[in-house]
């Protein structure tokens, strides 16, 4: 098969050097899942390699390189953007139906001959995807490596670890200290029979030790691992990232602070029960425990203590929620009395919005890159304005707005759709299915333990009756002054198991859609809280739940 | 600890020879699934083990048999049942919460102590299940043994196979010739890359070969195993049950008729790859495969191409439903005008509705007990009225009748509640819930390939609403002259995994229901056909399909 001709010099010199790579180790095909040894969303620059090989910028997507061609594995959510973004550079979109969707494993076990081997770090490859891909690939008689990180040796200017500063989250707006956090994470390990428990994920160490960074985007977390024990807690950190005062409270609480570099190596001193959440720790990791361990898997426990928001934590976000709410009001004020007079385009949307967010007590950054698309742009999920390419706000169409807040006191997600101009009947239609897909579920209520998914086609069965489908969940979980994006519950039929349960306290988007490519977007999003459905506690069926809009 | 006091000597007796033989045997614990070779849902005499062992007589629940107790496993369906049958035996029910629920594996693991051993028949437990079960109790340290049968030892007058007649299943009903489907049957293991295929499932194999039999109750199936090759066709059935005409049919398309006792040598014949469905063969079949084979798993194709009706099978149906709803009419009509007249109890009803239809053309038995239940009965989801102790249709209440039929043009089953004397309004509000959850589902539009379990929530949306939950799913696929239930779609939220798609040509049931235990049922169940819905075909959405209400 003849090398498709790649056009774009910069990534033909960047694949050549990776391949001249794979060539030297025997690999036959890398793999690059795009994550970070933290399984981030948000990746800080060190681990972004797929977009450094690819071109492509869309905060998921898969990589595999062979020697003769190139893939990218996305979603519905990045097609046209990848699509744009890979011109050139000979890779090939593989169009996937979800994030959550494991069809590189079909393919690599396709694509792969028997005897290849198939390379992958491990320590960027969470517990549970290396073993799919383990299970796929030795079924075809490929070898999966693990043990080979190909971008150290082919990317000289990888960038180092991030530098920024940790910082102490504390009261009021921290509602339980460190050490109530810390006692109850023991308590669940306890349960579950172990002595150890090592944290990966960035928001699970960032809730359960009080900290805030800003490592990442968006995201008000630090890059650390942290090891706890039944009397012990180790945070393993770049050094100089906690400073001396900080390091002394944190000491006081029992917690001690170590460089990150000797996270692998205290693995390898542990001995007894480990409990580890296969989707949230790297095989890699895994693969440095202590030869005297026995794993112990479950989901982290604070990954679930995080998801159920206390009463004062979501007292907190109602107040956020008023800030919040009047910054939108403050714009979309400021919005129409411009129209006409001043030259907006989407980047100006997000600079005003932003603007009349900082005004506003408590408020650190955005929750994500606003998402700001007039018309066809509105059609895409996961547009981005560029300045160079941004749509002038003007005539007539839709302008879909997707924009949130970090604040001491919450994180906030809101999605409008806003009329210029003239909008047309089928605009009025599309917007009406929407809107009944949102209250459809924002109303409804069902039993206390109903698996999330399960609630998904609530929100869809008014567009589906039209025939309308739109190609992304309908909720997220979202953190208490966090990631936008948490764990563990979600309200979407692609998720690999349903098996999340919906509990009191827990916030969740609510945000169906219509996109018609080339035309207009319609999206419309709110956050709600599952509280207890008083209304019906009698009726002798057990607990329901319903959910309260906490957006303004 | 005491054992405890077992007032029925019958049972007392049952369990002291078992419990003998495990101890012989070195047996901490007998688990028996109540399942049969062919992972059945309605057992042969031989298999129904669990009854013998604790007089429950449910269709579904499980055994767990120790030393010093015994726990039966069953789900909310059965509860009020169980509890009734095992008055007096000592044995203790164990409320699990579905059907597919695994807590049996998790008290297994927990009240076995380390080194002890759990026996389970291999024969009667499916290689998923056998997986599960593995795995949970190698955990803690208890061994599974599957290579002994205990009933066989304690169980003197355990009844032997089914003797009934395999009969030919021809033209114009049997839509595709048996040629016809071993051909698609050879082509989807040529795609899966195997050589052989192995079909313990009675429904399968009737499908595939088009034959039937009465070996259990309700369902036209027979005792049998079959093994497909890429040039032969061996069906496994006990001698005397395939008359020489039919065995000389059979020959002549290919088909070779073995005894029964010789498919575990068959198996131990093969090499090469073998299609196996692991939720559809059992741990010992896998066990017995030769040396040289290699196992592929899949779902049965026969499974997935026999719940895809075809056309002229829909049309039959259609037919078939005429027939069944006059059968229901004429009923009712008797009822209507025998009220007061006439001495009616549950029993009578099944007597009569059976009696209409059996005046139809086709019919050939009812596609399982007839459930009529009057006000509290009626609040017993899997109730079956007996002689003794049958309610008399007399007063003021609600008469839930559940029932169907096997005719040569199709599988029938409905649902229906009638209102005799006065009703209250809590009647009527709970019968309009109900009414609004059929509804809601019946008229739904849906994109091509949408798993079924994610729209059991738009039949549960309006009675959730008024804080009211069912303990059921909402619907199971129905077969073609075949099984009442098959899968593998099925519309529940308490399937093990949701990654059954829907595809036209399913028929699914939809059955929402209100049970208020002491008081009264209610279930409105009517079957559906998967149609394209052709109004919104041109949406530019991807292919929709809708319901099409087959029940009249």
């Amino acid at each position: 098969m003849d090398t498709p001709v790649t056009h774009s010099p910069v990534i033909a010199a960047r694949l050549a050097a990776v391949r001249q790579v794979m060539n030297t180790r025997g690999i036959r095909a890398l793999f690059d899942p795009s994550r970070d040894p933290h399984l981030s969303d948000y990746l800080p620059e060190r681990w972004k390699g797929r977009e450094w090989l690819s071109n492509f910028t869309g905060s998921m997507g898969s990589l595999a390189v062979l020697a003769d061609r190139a893939v990218l594995f996305a979603d519905s959510r990045y097609w046209v953007q990848a699509e744009h973004e890979l011109q050139g550079t000979g890779i090939t979109l593989f169009k996937i139906r979800s994030g959550a969707s494991m069809e590189h494993v079909d393919w690599l076990a396709e694509n792969v001959a028997t005897g290849g081997t198939v390379a992958v770090d491990g320590a960027v490859l969470s517990l549970s995807a290396q073993r799919l891909l383990a299970s796929a690939l030795t079924a075809k008689g490929v070898t999966l490596r693990t043990d080979t990180d190909v971008f150290d040796a082919a990317w000289p200017e990888r960038p180092s670890l991030p530098q920024a500063a940790v910082t102490d989250y504390t009261a009021p707006h921290a509602v339980l200290s460190r050490a109530q956090k810390l006692a109850a994470t023991r308590d669940a390990m306890r349960k579950a029979g172990a002595q150890w428990h090592v944290i990966s994920t960035l928001d699970d160490i960032a809730y359960l030790l009080n900290l805030r960074g800003s490592d990442v985007s968006f995201n008000p977390v630090f890059v650390a691992h942290a090891i706890i024990g039944v009397g012990s807690a180790q945070l393993f950190v770049a050094d100089g990232k906690v400073g001396a005062a900080l390091a002394a409270t944190l000491r006081a609480d029992g917690v001690e602070v170590l460089p990150y570099p000797s996270f692998a190596a205290a693995l390898g001193q542990l001995s007894g029960n480990v409990l580890i959440d296969p989707r949230r720790v790297t095989f890699g990791t895994v693969q440095s425990l202590g030869k005297e361990t026995r794993t112990v898997e479950a989901v982290n426990p604070t990954t679930f203590a995080k998801s159920r928001k206390l009463p004062a934590e979501a007292q907190f976000v109602r107040e956020t929620m008023e800030h919040d709410g009047a910054a939108m009001c403050a714009f979309y004020a400021w919005f129409e009395s411009a129209q006409g007079r001043e030259h907006i385009t989407e980047i100006t949307i997000d600079e005003k919005l932003t603007a009349e967010r900082m005004k506003r007590p408590g408020f650190v950054t955005r929750s994500f890159a606003t998402i700001a698309g007039f018309n066809a742009n509105g059609a895409l999920p996961h547009y981005r304005a560029e300045p160079a390419t941004a749509a002038v706000i003007s005539g007539d169409g839709l302008l879909l707005i997707d924009s949130g807040g970090q604040y001491l006191g919450g994180t906030t997600d809101i999605t409008r759709v806003w009329p210029v101009g003239k909008i047309t009947d089928a605009q009025r239609r599309d917007y009406t299915l929407v809107l009944k897909g949102t209250i459809g579920l924002s109303m409804a209520r069902f039993p206390k333990g109903t698996k999330s998914p399960y609630l998904d086609a609530l929100a869809r069965a008014p567009i589906w009756s039209a025939g309308i489908d739109y190609g992304h969940g309908t909720g997220h979980g979202v953190g208490f002054f966090m990631n936008v994006h948490e764990g563990p519950q979600s309200i979407s039929q692609s998720m690999p198991d349903p098996h999340t349960a919906m509990e009191e306290g827990m916030i969740t988007s609510i945000e169906p859609g219509i996109y018609r490519v080339g035309q207009w977007g319609i999206r419309i999003e709110n956050l709600v809280l599952n509280v207890p459905a008083t209304e019906v506690a009698n009726a002798g069926f057990g607990d329901f739940l319903q959910f309260e809009t906490l957006t303004l």
